[in-house]
């Protein structure tokens, strides 16, 4: 993969952005999920300005399908396409590496830091 | 996943990391890379500083091996350990995926960039 000036490059880093990388794995779910559930899920932490910036990015790369629901108040709802999906798979496989793996990365982070 | 004060998540975030992903994918031939030629490898957008902590932090978590080789003048190789080879597999795993969907990215994006 090149570094720079590579539309490639750029999705990596919409996928592996930090919350990017979240709101993939709660969508992952399958579900339709409102953004303030969204937000919610994510324990708030993320700002409504980052997260709405971050579905924006997800929305146009095809990987988030937005659905705005015609009632009254209106409201939106934000699911995975099956693109998404697929990257989504990838994250979800990770972080399911991650922790099967966490017992021997904290064995070696407490060696690291042993004097 | 838990949002915060949760390992798996800061182990995410370091994989994850825009550095972290690109050295683990450089390191992922398999070979020993001095730090100069690694840096090389990444065409110098980072900043030494930068690679350094890294690196470091991919070692402190048992990813990468540091190997100071006893010569003169002395010299270091880093190279992924087999823990660091298992979680780089998913990195080149997420990374052939955007390469295959590519096409169909880019024309989600054309979609919602046209008036």
């Amino acid at each position: 993969m090149q570094i720079s000036d590579c539309p490639e490059r750029a999705i990596m880093e919409h996928v592996t952005s930090k919350w990017g990388v979240m709101a993939l794995h709660v969508l992952s779910d399958g579900g339709s999920w409102r953004f303030s559930a969204l937000r919610r899920e994510l324990e708030n932490v993320v700002s409504e300005k980052m997260l709405t910036q971050t579905l924006r990015t997800l929305e146009r790369d095809g990987f988030v399908h937005r659905d705005v629901k015609p009632v009254i108040p209106p409201h939106v709802e934000y699911a995975l396409t099956p693109l998404g999906k697929g990257a989504a798979n990838h994250l979800v496989a990770l972080a399911h590496w991650i922790e099967a793996n966490q017992p021997e990365i904290s064995q070696a982070q407490q060696r690291y830091d042993s004097p």
